[in-house]
């Protein structure tokens, strides 16, 4: 793992009152980035072994300084692994840090590994390919989210609760059901981050500082070797984009936003108001004097962490807004907020997926709630339309009376008789009141994309064919 | 086109101070959308329209209802769109309007239209027809523009300017190679709007107000008579989800950003410290007293909107952030953002298509620009290294000797003498003194991607391909 | 009140899909701010008025030149204000608008009105004295506000409610301590609009269009007419200075973030989770089929624009930074975000006045959610530290165990027996059980700003004294 | 300096792709904010410091007790000051760790520190405090920038420039004028910081977790040793209060924004389009090859961090709205926007300083610039309204056609004779022809706040007194 350089020291200088650091401080302060973009060090190494590879074949180096090339590039992945390596700010950059540490290892040779390239597209080219790799993890992440909801859904495929409009209770609704809610926008986020990798696939090694190169390179070459689809089509693009950074952060806090609202239902269900669920113990935190607490600080953080995402996300658009062409230092601004939110998305993930798999639901409070709230009005009115044929808003305003009724009864609307029913439509039957059973009116929203426990079920297999299946 | 109800007069009550309105004065004003959701009108008919001849075909209304109904909504459209209809803001929303409207003209009747369906799952469907056109445009003005900046690239193709980073000069590059980096970018906004295009067609029609429906709809059918793939897989996520606002606001940041660029480059080159550009009289405005002056508001306005359209994105991501499931009031808050930033990006689209297609470049600035920044330096580098076999550090040195000497003599690198030059290194003949020939230099650019006049020849002919060809 | 040129008219070129108009119009879309800043009419005028008034005195105009503008400047007003006035697209901005039609009324004397200003300085005061209105009506709206929570503060000063961390009951409060705390947070957004208000009472006019004038102009003067504390110092920033609309719009951004906190707590406390309160007919929403059901729609889009407001923000902070001095055309800008917030809050506050003013809080609910979460046991804990000398850590764990006792035998803490609390610590007596009665434990919590009732009853009148006295 | 434990360990688990942690881990990491809340040691030691001082005081806990823990504190201060002191993640923050060493260190009476505060009131005392102290160094290094700028200013009083509109020139101004620009917006910042250090000054302390205590604490008491001027009002508004976090972040970005404005002239004028100043070496950045390149990353830099203190404003917000009252775990997000957004500036401030006083003006270069641009039109139409008494629009438009035949000519409006002028308006004299010299026409507007050199000067001294004389 990466040996940190100490954040603090360096500051202490300011820390202290009226900044009495000389220029040059200040300079190496505003310089070195070698401090957060040391995580790029694989990315940088697999770049340089490419890029000499290609040296090689193309003939701009001999096949033994790329040999030397290649067995420091190694040598310097060890020690960085393993801890050995040192990280100086005085040396700028994870970029600077390699090359310096490479001429300490092998000499001369190590000054042909930079022909032909430049900062400006190594740093493209690395970044691109942490970028990449974040994806790749996001989506693995999301998968397991969604296998633990669609696990739970099936589990609760027929466990009723109130399906909610403005927070209050519109109609019953299926656990299972509301879980695959979730399960449909991770799948978008998941798309989101397929199209973004195809998207940012592209090479920039050998756009040079900007304009290309007069040697011959072979951009195909260096493609390939480094999973690309193929190299880049301008130079001056490819040194100065940083859409794939800020695509990355778009659908990160879209993703962000859909965790943050599920992060909130497990506070809501959770508070001693609603009841609906227990978060396991190691995901909530008690209270040695109040032993019944169980706070949702994993929930809370999960709802906190959207807001660093989003001002991630704002920093990144804020920062590229007006840049002219093609480098600016500008630029060095993009990687920590990345990072951090790449941090903070993994972890909510993560937390998210743990509490989804460790609650425990409370059936009855559920249920108790779906009663109360005479959800199944809805159902009666339009049995009154198919049945009665009555217009739908006609029958609407009769439930509506219905419903009145038993508020003047202390009753709820399952619980009035026939002979009240027929009071306000004299064509009410039995079956009226059949369908105002909890459990068969929820059975009976078998339209596509609907509640009906046996719709839930099929969704669910759906759901893990379209969501879970590896593609070959 | 549509009568726009008036938006100061309800306002009114709260510029005088202290709000004088009554509760239900103010309970309007926040309930009331139809003051910018009647820009949904087409897509409320059209939606209408086809479940009106769902409910028929599946036996839900009767043939002569369903008559009735869609003869009724072509009415509304037509008395829309010519300016005779009166939205009410008492009666809150262009749906209710349209409803109120078609009661109005064809009696009970139109109480049945609103069978099997719901506010909910009506506006969610209206709202993505209208962000799926809005998608639809972008793509079109996109291609504008690219074709615009295309055709100057391919006229500028060996038109030589600097190279900047920093906004200093580093490398000669060619202006159609500068333009073409923009081509690029606008072709993957191309490529994001046709990714959200794709995930957002999902048909919500059918959800009801959040469970689905015990009515035997077929949603395949409205799916396709809307032009949709299909049916959204889960109800409460259909009438709940605004991932395609979203995602249409964040690919509009980016192409906000990309035109903000552009932009900003537009007022840089048009300044007189630069002069590389003259703007079009039409799209620059000029003082009567000083008609040399040409302000470039409308560059100044397109990067400016990059705010506005940053701050949409923003304002939707607050909005849905630990919103709980299904659908809840603060939703209402969707659409205006959207509007704008569609608004605000459709006009930018079209004045930067103007200010590319009406720029003239004054290509002796240009030339001038790039020969005074000794931009050829790393030529001399590279050659050093190709033919003298000196590691690349080592040249990148010596060059930077012969530049201060320059410098003393107040001489470019290009008007030092061979004897100057061997003063530095002994090795350097003639052929490094035509390599800063700074045509040449251009023309020795020619790896893929490189800004090589031939290159952004063959890069234009490739751009057109990738991106202006329509498919079958 | 202002007659609203057809916003949708001008726009209707480019809704077709591939923007059509041609660059003419596209320049006078982007030009054209007349739609929306014809709102600064009466600022135009106040500062035309005072402008008029100092060129006459210092002989710059003739007094008869000087008395025909007046009466024509006072001739347009009653034009606007009576619905006469046509604000024309053609001719930019309010200010032509006006001036146009003040050449129209009183000819060529029209032309002097202009001497030793220019629109830069001109639409800089105009926009301060609208914000400064603006500060004004907020600060009269926030007291409004924090009155009503005073109002019903005390009513509720005993009314015991659950307080929350976590949205976990932890200890009981009032209700009215609970109001009390948004009295506080919108006496800080009071106190920062007064601290804004103060910042921006500089009198932009006199600086030109950027470098101040050779005209003997008196600053003082007019500054003095406006209600301005004197000139602004330099002329540069006078014109490019847009802080006054950032400083507004952040501190809206705070106010609407306590607005939404109290909006949430509204949609949570009358969820039939929670059952806290009911809101008034007229703030809320029902449905005729459910009549039971009052959805908070007023409490849910006063949280939703929160998310308006904060992008309004991000919006000018962007426009804003990076451009070099003085006028950019991007400044133009400013004027939309700041309207659309001050409009949103200004509804928001009305709302929220309504709704504080009109629910009806259920005491039941509140005194037994306060109850049945065991939240005496902190006070059990506070009386073993100071009758048992026990630390604080130590107290606390044997209050742990006897809550888990408690738990075992499905009692709350106040119903364990002496001896069930003696068998934890042999030394707890009978006043530690009196302890536990709810009314007097919140009675003891009479530390300064506690929640004891007559701290809250003395809150109220200290807050009436603090936020609601006019100052002399 | 503190001790940073080491932020890579923990989180290694995530960065292999799936989250292998189990809930344990994951629920660490969430819970453990030490990492970052460890920089509130020192304010978190003096508030204890305090409380202990209080508890002793009013009898709560004995004089011994309070000896012991005082010194125990002052132990740990040492210890953490001199890096022996070690963060443990397990203890989650640096309260818990404090307390934890303090137990270590002096046994049972640790124990009672805690009594009658919880950690609720005790971060927010700890975190106002850090806040108040980064206000306090802001104002420092926002005069010391004033005080460069202002000396700059005072050298550069007469040295001409072109004052842009658009980045067009328009009105020669002086340097100095525009620097001291900058000096006003830094003012407003100061005033703000100043404003916001006063609303921040109350004390949480004694607030406990949410709703005060039943111990005789002595509230004004610790307020008073704390330097806080009294105690907050409301229990629960004081510990679920970070108003002061967010009004530090909204002026921390307006602050940002005029940086990144100056930091963009900077940009701009040491470019070679304008190369109107040329940086200090120790604050930009050459190449070995291009010696005479010398690029501005500092100021890019400068530019760039304002989309970050940004992004940390629009996380806080976002975070902070909607939370219900009082405590939320999301609030614990709270500290590293603020963290960050601090070093951000102060650095920025510094670096700024140094770029200040360090840049070198090309006087030529600049006054070249303003000649060009026939600045000077606008005094010769003021010139035609005084003397010639034309009408403001009028003279406007005659000097229009005087520059245009200038144009023709290939002349500056300066360079024509009085019979080209006589040949516009016949009664133009040998006046009008004086006042075009730039510095004649310069040193008339001595409007206040205009440019005139002698203004500029005046300007000086009167902003030395006020933002630079410290208070009494």
């Amino acid at each position: 793992m990466t040996k940190k350089t100490d954040k603090s020291a360096p500051k202490s200088a300011i820390w202290g009152g009226r900044f009495e650091a000389g220029p040059s401080q200040i300079m190496e302060r505003i310089n070195a980035s070698v401090e957060f973009d040391q995580r790029l060090y694989a990315e940088d190494i697999a770049a340089s072994t490419a890029h000499c590879a290609m040296l090689v074949a193309q003939d701009i180096i001999s096949p033994a300084d790329g040999e030397a090339i290649q067995n420091g590039l190694q040598a310097i992945l060890k020690e960085i692994e393993s801890g050995q390596f040192e990280f100086k700010p005085s040396l700028e950059d994870v970029h600077m840090n390699v090359e310096a540490r490479l001429g300490e290892l092998i000499g001369e040779a190590a000054g042909r590994l930079h022909t032909a390239r430049s900062r400006n597209d190594q740093v493209a080219t690395d970044f691109r390919l942490w970028v990449r790799g974040a994806l790749d993890r996001m989506m693995g992440v999301i998968q397991a989210l969604q296998e633990a909801l669609i696990d739970r859904a099936q589990e609760h495929a027929a466990t009723i609760m109130p399906g909610y409009t403005h927070l209050q209770p519109a109609q019953p609704v299926t656990l299972g059901h509301h879980l695959l809610a979730y399960v449909e926008m991770l799948g978008r986020d998941g798309s989101r981050a397929k199209d973004a990798r195809r998207r940012l696939n592209e090479n920039p090694l050998g756009a040079g500082a900007l304009a290309g190169t007069s040697f011959p390179i072979d951009r195909e070459m260096t493609a390939r070797d480094l999973g690309f689809d193929g190299p880049a089509a301008n130079s001056l693009d490819a040194v100065s984009d940083r859409d794939f950074a800020i695509e990355y952060l778009s659908l990160a806090s879209l993703l962000a936003v859909h965790l943050s609202r599920l992060a909130d239902e497990v506070v809501l269900w959770s508070s001693t108001g609603f009841g609906f669920i227990r978060l396991p113990d190691n995901l909530s935190t008690g209270s040695s004097m109040l032993p019944q607490k169980r706070n949702p600080d994993a929930a809370e953080l999960v709802r906190a962490k959207t807001g660093r995402v989003i001002g991630a996300l704002n920093t990144l658009l804020v920062v590229m807004k007006g840049l002219p062409l093609a480098y600016s230092k500008d630029m060095q601004e993009d990687k920590e907020p990345v990072f951090d939110a790449a941090d903070s998305l993994e972890l909510c993930l993560a937390a998210m997926e743990g509490m989804v798999r460790g609650l425990s639901a409370n059936e009855y409070a559920m249920r108790d709630a779906a009663l109360e709230a005479n959800s199944g009005a809805v159902d009666l009115a339009d049995w009154m339309v198919k049945t009665l044929d009555r217009p739908f808003r006609e029958a609407h305003h009769a439930v509506g009376r219905l419903v009145k009724l038993g508020e003047e009864k202390k009753l709820r609307l399952d619980q009035l008789s026939l002979e009240d029913m027929c009071g306000v439509d004299p064509e009410i039957t039995q079956d009226a009141l059949d369908i105002l059973d909890m459990d068969r009116a929820l059975a009976a929203r078998a339209s596509f994309g609907g509640t009906a426990p046996k719709n839930v079920l099929a969704a669910c297999t759906r759901a893990r064919e379209r969501f879970l299946k590896t593609e070959e």
